[in-house]
């Protein structure tokens, strides 16, 4: 595996803001790019460390920053900790990266929830954005970045009704705005401060936002990238090259049963059914996508606190084939969540920050090959994701050449 | 689901001539042909059914005529009881194909398992090879095939040593039965005769035969036409698209363990550890070229009687991702091996005699989608093959509109 | 195995009465008692017949004549194809059993499900109970049955509320009646007719009924005989051996997952959450006697239609051992509902008609080998229940030897 | 949970000497015995400190001495090192046990693994057992203790001649070595070496040694305590809970595979395949006793280097049903090998030490309950087990009162 480091970048310095600084995924995130920076970790698990990839002209890992949003103040030595009890990171690498840690800690931003004061909600959430839009601004300007990537691993929001037409368009945010209302979700405010700050964006959750009309059309308009939505780490991932075997082999899914327990705070958010259907929702549409057509089954999301970080996947799959007869595929996946979430976490802040430095605007639907929702694209097929991502390399590696 | 009849092929009947032709496959194949031609069955299972294929020139299932060698005569109504009662095959189709079974059991000749008068070996299987040949050619003119394609569906034989120099040309075969040898093992004796009648042959199991330098030899010195080896049925399938995603991922597969459980002929025979280093051989041989090394864990095939036709696959998949951490795919495959490959039977029968009919010859690689061990091709990952079996119809259907 | 028919019970005719009589786990019980007696089917997977209950006094399966209650009207021979199509029954018994079978129809009465004319509800529901009293005194006397066992095999009722004063006593509920309110849930009325016309009852389902503080009050009153609750055939029959095995083992069970599969009429009905809640009830605290505390993890009853009659469990048991050191044990159960209840429906018609010959009256506690909620016992470990009925049969034999 | 210390054991100080004390197994028993000694860890995974056993007069964790000998000479720190990396034992009892680790060191002897001299193999089988003994008469002498009991831990040995005429008697024996024999196995020096010095024996392996006959009969001779064979610690715990459920519920067992994959040292000495015979001997022998009868399936045992002490267990159990319906339970167990075992090995000494407290000689058959080959009784199923310990452990409470 190589550091991409291609002509395009060299010597850039590369922001990545995560909005969920001190969550699983971020803090895994983090502990392991300074461990590849520092050579105390290979590049497992980086997509973007695979030799097919080789010739993209990424960031590399020394020229990457770390920063970003969280409503909890705890340093990262303490949240690595508690990730290496659980398995989730080496402990060996804790004591190495101590220093590194806490300058990390000083680029965290605490946000509160939900700051409501009852005059003015239009005015109010008009401030919420240009606060965390000055927050990204002097993030660029202490460390003088070439461009940030601010990434949504925050806990999942509940799906908004899209059709509210205060979230038609940006114009009709600031209209409502001005009018005294905040449309906004609090998951489409971190977008929208990032669009304002010429940030790219990953939404590597479910939760509404840099999908809405509005949010999209403040990205056109200011010419943003940004590329999502929720990552693709287990089952999901699983689904994406069973269900297109099944589909090629002219068998037909009868069910699909898919039950998920995991513990940690993502299970603890889970079980609540209305955050929850973000995430089912993203579940189930790629499937039927795949199969053409939907199929019977429930599809459970389990908070067994017991678990911690890690998760089980176990999934029923009926099927008929020749005159009719009935079979079943079973399968069982106990991955550790943030293990599988942060390198493709660090895949799409490197290859999107490639992508603005190639001038590319808009939604990066070559991407797809991480999401479980692909925005731009209604490709779910993995290996068919596969090529879109390395024509998109492809075309980065030529631009740079050029 | 369509049948395909393209213009090229209109009219012609085309002979599938089974060695093994009352075995468990054979017998659900025919089933299943008659079933579908009378309208009694739809094309599930089938690979040339799916929209994908449509335009491709194939011969229909009511031009199909099937014939075959085996060592067994026992009528195929009862086999087709048999299989019903293990739910392989639905016990109504008997009824109504009751006479169209009776007919095919004329068209199956028996072969008796190993003749030796020890007199003059190479003589005696020169003999052999002619009988075969009569058989095929008497099959054509009986029935005005436009060509024939010979598919071995019979038990796995053990492997050979291929470095004999017996074995090395066509040319050096003919010199040792001159000089009083048998140097063909029984499983090549099917695909010399196919060759030498003009008919295309498909290896189904893993026995060495096609694949042996003086059959390619006699092949090529004969336009003939094949494919194989070792249909794709189930476990292997499974391999197919789940290593390719480990490595897309860049997750590291630390090990892979691999068990089956099969009852009926195939377990059985299966479960003589000579016979089964054919299978395990290309069993192994796919997961390593996808993975791009060798794991370790153990590749398990076991005879359990009470399973009949039906198999169960558990494999164990332990991988490492981000920071090394180790992490464990198991799945459970439960499914009926001839309800399995009877379709994928058909389906190569029905394209294999279409690349003939195109004047293809050689090995048609592009059916490595098919098999265990694609002859022809190092590519075991399936959505490849799949784009490679679509190039090859397509070229076909182009073909067929000239 | 043999068939028990000690000297107390020769030659008399024992009556069972299935609620539900049409339902898949009656039909399955007739079809299999049928072809017991005619010695066309073996007594596998009934305790009945294992050697160990040998010497008990049971009726003889030559000697039971079956009747019952349903909403549907549909011959017998009907419902035994459509379970012999899912493979519940062989299809072969069919045939000899058509005349047996047709019989059987006979005796089947239909109720309508809900009938409210709104006058008086007192003297309606009064009706009701009397109505089904006289099918089972009209069946006894057509038939000459020296005792009748009513077994609830219908569909799951929802839980009710069993602090209603008027549900707590005999007279409680007549005084309701008089006062023009009918407080019998459904399922009560069953047992409430069975005890009036002598009968024994057994609740094989988790619905309200016998164990209502009026009905339980009617059987002392009347010196009925009684077992139950809900029939413990798959996932918690697991439970009931393997929860003993961590506690003997000193291994704290951290979170119990359990995922339930089914199709069918059952799977249908336990769909709503509400009818289900009486089923999850009965399965979550059993595990919970067991382990001797209440362990975190989702229970859930799904309905996948294509499943039919057969149900997969999936269980995820984590546990903890010697020095914290966490594990886990996942377990499949794939079977057949209806194949697994009906041998246990026949063992307590059979069991409990011994018991009534013995002039065991009220509930026959050592019987919770086979229920999810034993009723009178708080035992739930299955080696333990086993020794409890060893204890039953033992002293039913010893009375009919004196 | 409770320290039992009976009466009859008040003060005593009772020696643990491991056969393989640098092993695994040994080492976990020995960091938990001190960790639940120093308050550090509760006793969870010990059955001894369960409350149905509390008034047993067990030796207390503080009056336990831990010694024994191995082939390796390796400090225990650096053993429960590579143990914490594993996820074995918790990596934060490593500090506060560093001394009382380094001071269990010193109590263990190295032995060479096998020393022939040539000269007279008699002499030097009977040099060999008298060092073993003298070293278990110094560690008694060194800590003044009360009785001690030889626990064998070691790496499996393959099965013997039992019917060798040299191994028939205590006395053939000794003649054998007069004659220049060495008739014993390396794994019944240690018992022998136990006998002659006055202690206990556990074999915890399945390796051949304290049951042949020789061995049984110095046992006898010198009224010696002992109990075996092979700790029932995974899959054949859950098939002696298993096995019966089906036998009571009259389902017919048709087939049992059972696969192991496990790494560390165990499963590198099992891949030896004749190693591996003693294991799978004892563990399909009880599957049979239980079951009545043999019943086909593979039981493999396999090498997986990247498990480490970790262990998966899959089984697939296929049994009949009412009518001879076919289902399946399949079982996944992941487990901790050393976790599993260590608690049991001090369970044993513990109850090894009051059998011998209380004068009982001979095999102890009622802790059957911790072993896959239980000597002196032929009750594999664990809940009968169960109650033949709580036997045992009721009469040693009474025998301490009196």
């Amino acid at each position: 595996m190589t550091q991409g480091s291609g002509p395009g970048t060299a010597g850039d310095r590369v922001g990545v803001w995560f909005v969920g600084a001190k969550g699983s995924v971020a803090t895994t995130a983090l502990v392991g790019a300074l461990a590849i920076r520092d050579g105390l970790a290979s590049g497992l698990g980086c997509v973007t460390e695979l030799p097919e990839l080789a010739g993209t002209p990424l960031p590399g890992f020394d020229s990457l920053v770390f920063g970003g949003h969280d409503v909890l103040d705890v340093p990262y030595r303490k949240r690595a900790e508690e990730l290496a009890a659980q398995s989730v990171i080496p402990g060996q690498l804790l004591e190495p990266l101590t220093d590194a840690l806490a300058r990390a800690d000083d680029e965290v931003r605490q946000v509160a929830t939900a700051e409501r004061d009852g005059h003015d909600a239009g005015a109010a959430q008009r401030a919420q954005v240009a606060r965390l839009r000055a927050d990204l601004e002097a993030f660029v300007g202490r460390h003088g970045l070439a461009r940030v990537v601010v990434v949504d691993v925050s806990s999942t929001h509940a799906p908004v009704d899209v059709a509210d037409p205060d979230l038609a368009s940006a114009a009709a945010v600031r209209a409502a705005w001005d009018a005294g209302r905040s449309p906004l979700p609090a998951s489409a405010l971190h977008p929208w401060a990032a669009f304002e700050a010429g940030a790219g964006f990953v939404a590597f959750t479910p939760s509404p936002g840099v999908d809405l009309p509005c949010v999209v059309d403040l990205g056109r308009e200011l010419g943003a990238t940004w590329a999502g939505a929720d990552g693709k780490t287990g089952e999901t991932l699983l689904k994406s090259v069973l269900a297109p075997m099944f589909v090629q082999r002219a068998l037909r899914v009868d069910s699909w049963a898919s039950v998920n327990l995991l513990g940690g705070g993502d299970g603890s958010t889970l079980s609540d059914p209305v955050a929850a259907r973000s995430k089912t929702t993203t579940k189930a549409a790629g499937l039927e996508a795949m199969l053409g057509r939907h199929v019977p089954g429930p599809l459970h999301i389990d908070y067994v606190p017991d678990m911690g970080d890690w998760k089980t996947a176990w999934d029923q799959v009926r099927f008929s084939g020749f005159l009719g007869t009935a079979m079943t595929l079973q399968f069982t996946w106990q991955g550790c969540d943030s293990a599988l979430a942060a390198p493709l976490v660090l895949d799409l802040a490197r290859l999107t920050a490639a992508s603005m430095a190639a001038g590319r605007t808009g939604v990066v639907s070559e991407l797809g090959f991480f999401f479980k929702n692909p925005l731009g694209s209604d490709e779910h097929a993995l290996a068919v994701q596969w090529q879109e991502l390395l024509r998109l390399t492809g075309s980065l590696a030529e631009g740079s050449d050029a």
